[in-house]
């Protein structure tokens, strides 16, 4: 099958014949049929986060199952899925109090001592190379194999493209809002970055009801997308302090923010712009060896700072809830996507994402 | 009345003769009976945070109603009541959702243009002079004038020195604990600083339930006293980093810290010794200038650190249940009182503060 590899940091993805196992007793096959460019993918291409390599990147996706291990009870051939990149055991401390998404059991993750989920035949007879499974999925691949706990059957009238957003960027924007900070009806919401993720956080805002929506940004063409996702506000960072004008515009700062760019800067701005009492969340990816810094006697007014990875979800409850969310009308995803493209196009997704333009690309599979 | 005065920062306190106004329409007059000598204080006195001079120090108090305002709704003349630093107006946001301990209303103070709460009599007739009131009470001094909403009253047979602990280390230590963190039975908890408040903390865990409650100190002796609060591990952090100690202890880190001293260093140890998913609170007051850094890439792990101001408390709910717990023998207040002393003496206490030694001093009135 076709897949885009990462052979080397910064180098463009390259297409290529790639293996795929059989399913194990507890795993999936999965035909892909839309992946999404994520920013994320692109730290990994650019390095601020490490990973093995060779590795065929994507995280993000939706497809139809093609076969199933032989204990597999959760999904079955046929079942249009949604993938997570965070699979659960199901029987940890943090599964069994509602933290899905902290789960590290290896249980889910074939063991390097196993047939690789992911190879690339050598003709030659010499042994086969390994490639390495990116987050679990390797979602920019005709095929995928993931651990049954890493995917979720929907509704079958809903369209690959939109509920293949849901499996990253969506889950992790509204589920910064609803699940990690719990915004309650008409308190503040001041979000900043509006990417995918962060547009997506909006939108969870819109959803649980906030009372005053800030969309920050320093492109006015996402500001203005924004809109469409329920923001009540719009401030362009570069026309001064971001946290002088959320100051300004809520007397006093916000109740919840959202840093969804992954910047040591806004991250100590979404802190700084709070009320007393408020919630800041870090929803990207922070380099790592980078340190933010707080003011200390910030801690006086119970200003509180926390991680938001991938939205706290328990997806398997979460994802076909916003699938029904974009079916009803309250969960915008199609103007999350700003290119449909070939699996060939993937770089030009980077080249766009590099340059801060709108929204993202999505790779259509036939 | 008599009264320790701070004229200088830097300086030791010194005993006046000042003069007290009588109570407005929503104010109480207490004989004060008791008054803890706290770090806060010291903080004060050291200048890491500023306030205006002169000022009666002290904040940690109980007594004994005298007189009250025509409107006072809340306590009567006979009471015995413990103080409060934060007075709350009870119909601001903050009030209305449950966070008293976060209202800064000014209805509860009176203002610059009215006549001072304390002031020093000028028996040339050359005007009075105002005497600043510290943190709405001023209780190193033999009577207090506060806002109606700056106490709670108590039942009669606890005893004043072990009520005056309630009204800031105690109440503070607990409650973050139980409000601002929400210990749940079983969980960890680490506890860096044993002073009053942390001691304080270590008996608020226990009070939760919590599974394994790790008290860390540099002093032995102090470590030896956790004990007696409900300690079940002990970490001298003169034995080697005390987050890997923490980490070794718990197999990677524990469900909530709590930081009791008020550095940055120890702040960002709170932070780094949490499991994944795991809450820091800063309890301590970090000098105002001074930043603490966190890894951003910890972030990922879903940890949070906040700030605990009064133990998030709702005095009026919480106190008269502290002494309850002190009643029937699950809170350990005998403990923290090193040892009882006059007013003249509060100088004496300061310096045993700045050595670090145990608990702490309350000073007793007639």
């Amino acid at each position: 099958m076709k897949a885009a590899v990462l052979r080397e940091v910064g180098k463009p993805l390259q297409i290529e014949t790639v293996s795929i196992s059989k399913p194990g007793p507890r795993e999936v096959l999965i035909r892909t049929k839309a992946a999404g460019v994520c920013h994320s993918d692109l730290h990994f291409v650019e390095g601020s986060y490490p990973h093995a390599m060779p590795a065929v990147l994507g995280h993000e996706s939706a497809g139809i199952v093609e076969a199933v291990g032989s204990e597999v009870r959760t999904v079955k051939v046929g079942d249009h899925v949604i993938t997570c990149l965070n699979p659960y055991c199901g029987h940890c401390e943090v599964c069994l109090t509602g933290h899905l998404n902290l789960c590290i059991s290896s249980e889910t993750r074939r063991s390097k001592t196993d047939e690789p989920r992911l190879f690339r035949e050598d003709l030659s007879g010499a042994g086969d190379t390994r490639m390495a499974q990116f987050l679990n999925l390797s979602s920019f691949a005709e095929m995928m194999l993931v651990h049954e706990h890493a995917c979720v059957a929907i509704r079958k009238d809903m369209p690959f493209d939109r509920a293949a957003l849901i499996g990253c960027s969506v889950l992790t924007g509204v589920g910064a809002v609803t699940h990690t900070s719990n915004v309650r009806p008409g308190e503040t919401v001041a979000v900043i970055g509006c990417g995918g993720v962060g547009l997506a956080a909006v939108n969870g805002a819109a959803i649980a009801g906030a009372g005053r929506i800030i969309a920050i940004d320093r492109v006015p063409a996402k500001l203005e997308l924004a809109k469409q996702f329920g923001a009540t506000d719009l401030i362009n960072a570069d026309d001064g302090d971001p946290v002088k004008q959320v100051q300004e515009l809520t007397g006093g700062g916000v109740h919840h923010s959202f840093e969804a760019i992954g910047l040591k800067a806004t991250a100590e701005q979404a802190f700084r712009m709070l009320r007393r009492g408020g919630t800041a969340n870090v929803i990207g990816m922070i380099p790592v060896g980078v340190k933010i810094e707080l003011n200390g006697s910030d801690f006086l007014g119970e200003k509180r700072i926390q991680g938001s990875f991938m939205g706290s979800n328990r997806f398997p409850v979460d994802m076909p809830r916003l699938v029904d969310f974009y079916m009803s009308g309250k969960l915008n995803l199609d103007a999350l996507i700003s290119r449909r493209i070939k699996l060939e196009e993937v770089n030009s997704a980077f080249d766009e994402l590099k340059r801060g333009e709108l929204a993202r690309s999505v790779i259509v599979f036939d």
